[in-house]
């Protein structure tokens, strides 16, 4: 157990975890981590060159597993079509097929293994071998993200240090290996036992836990730590629109839902007009249809319209507060001290 | 808190909750729960004798808050054509609307009162308030069912005593107060602490809860006590078929799904051929579903074939042991007496 305190800040690759979020959880005793999938390796440089400028306590950097380059997709003028309406709505050219954007694994992954990053955690599935040999001979703590038992005992054999369970109360990407398939959404309660059963390595609980009655349930259960996203995304340092933070203040435990809409993944989101109005047919595979709604994204969060955002949540919605960072460590610690 | 144990076992209408079930578990030192709703009142009183006969300490039993009588629904054609190959498999006659079984619940609700019980819950919306105000002059200790905190808050107003908040991972019939909404399916970890900010009166977590681990999550949560099911369906005592317990044995976190197939309202249960085959449309509205695929799944039970049971169980499978009850909670005992 390398974890000097049980809270971990999560990865929101989109912008959440700013530099100044990631340090201000380090230097308030948890342990933040830069959520790096969607930056270049130039920009993963800048990021944790910023963290450590503001901090000397260990920090994290997560990324997706790489998976194969997409394909020309057959539903492709369906799922321009489907879309077109709201790149109207908001002054945007018809969409066109984005070319899936997004950075080669492996240069990613040098820029994190220079970045000073102490943990290197990822989500989506495996890293090839030579990859995990990489990240160790590195001497970093290496974590990867199960949503079922079977994906951890599949992480364990690859030479993870630890295995992030991910319960279906997580906002955000579900860390499900294929998504193709129905996406497992096995809730926290149940995941972290039975995970903890089937696997050597630590386990690190997230899905659902926002202050420190989660945190303390997730130990009893067995965790050797937490992951929690929402709780910090209503931090000041959270680099979301001003209209996301009150999305997720004025939420209520049961305004979210799973969506393909946003990125060809399944992600838990506030149900917004988007989620509703384009449905899950007609959606590009990932990463194609995160590439192809960005722009939209784009113009929505500069005019500040939430009805276009993905507003990536969990299911702890009415435990959201405002408030730096630091005190949010501050205060989870204090209330975990009261076991 | 009128809990002497925090351990609590659900009640599960369709016969596992046996009397020699229910007074093992007060034997034994948790609070038993005779899941009545299927019941006759006559029957009701026969279960409460059998329980009284085997055990000196309270026990508990459960009903479905009181639902409009169905009206003839407009699918019967395409409900009865759903279902019918399945009987004519079974050697069953083609199959015809049932009646809708069942049995008033005033008259269920007497006998309760009568029964020796001293607690009584309900799931599935609230109650009159004649049958709330009889429930207290009668002394017994009154808890309803929310999965969302809204209903939650409803229980609240209504008077009762306890609220149970039932998580997305527990087993059998949601208690989502309208079975035409799509269910709320909030994971346990996030939906306890939510319900207990919500209201003042006690609330038992239920949903995924399978050993000592997730008893004392619950309790770190800020819940009273812990409403367990599936643990208890594969005690010996338990009255389902062995199909049905061997089915939980060897059963994943991740092979249960939600489905009206067998009663019209969602319930989470192993998925197998029945849920399959039949699948979310063609469903007649609760009871009527349920009153017309009983006489499959007797057929069923009898010939052993767990291809056609409602094989309701909750996503911490891979946790469930054989045993004798009073043995289970024993061991759950001293598992969370060692905080």
């Amino acid at each position: 157990m390398k974890f000097s305190s049980p809270i971990i800040q999560a990865p929101m690759a989109g912008g959440g975890d700013t530099p100044a979020l990631v340090s201000a959880v380090c230097n308030g005793g948890g342990l933040g981590f830069i959520g790096a999938a969607y930056l270049a390796p130039v920009q993963i440089a800048g990021a944790a060159h910023a963290v450590r400028e503001q901090t000397d306590e260990p920090f994290g950097i997560n990324l997706f597993a790489p998976s194969p380059a997409p394909e020309r997709p057959e539903n492709l003028a369906a799922a321009l079509r489907n879309v077109a309406p709201f790149f109207a709505e908001m002054g945007l050219p018809f969409p066109s097929l984005p070319d899936g954007g997004g950075y080669a694994f492996e240069d990613q992954l040098a820029a994190v293994l220079d970045s000073g990053a102490s943990f290197f955690s990822f989500t989506f599935g495996l890293l090839p071998e030579k990859s995990v040999q990489a990240i160790k001979d590195r001497g970093l703590y290496l974590m990867g993200t199960a949503s079922t038992v079977d994906e951890a005992e599949a992480l364990e054999a690859l030479g993870v240090d630890a295995v992030i369970a991910q319960g279906s109360e997580a906002g955000g990407h579900r860390a499900t290996f294929d998504p193709r398939a129905a996406p497992d959404l096995i809730g926290t309660m149940a995941l972290v036992p039975q995970i903890i059963d089937a696997v050597k390595v630590p386990v690190i609980a997230s899905g659902g836990i926002m202050d420190g009655r989660g945190i303390k349930a997730a130990l009893a259960l067995g965790a050797a730590a937490v992951q929690m996203g929402t709780a910090f995304l209503t931090c000041d340092e959270a680099g979301v629109p001003e209209n996301y933070k009150r999305a997720i203040l004025q939420a209520r435990e049961n305004d979210t839902r799973i969506t393909r809409a946003f990125s060809g993944r399944p992600a838990r989101g506030i149900v917004n007009r988007f989620m509703n109005e384009v449905g899950e047919e007609d959606i590009l595979p990932f990463p194609l249809q995160n590439a192809l709604t960005r722009p939209l994204r784009t113009a929505a969060a500069k005019q500040g319209r939430a009805e276009f955002l993905s507003l990536w949540a969990g299911q702890g919605l009415r435990l959201a507060r405002r408030g730096p960072a630091r005190e949010l460590v501050a205060r989870l610690t204090a209330e975990i001290g009261q076991v």
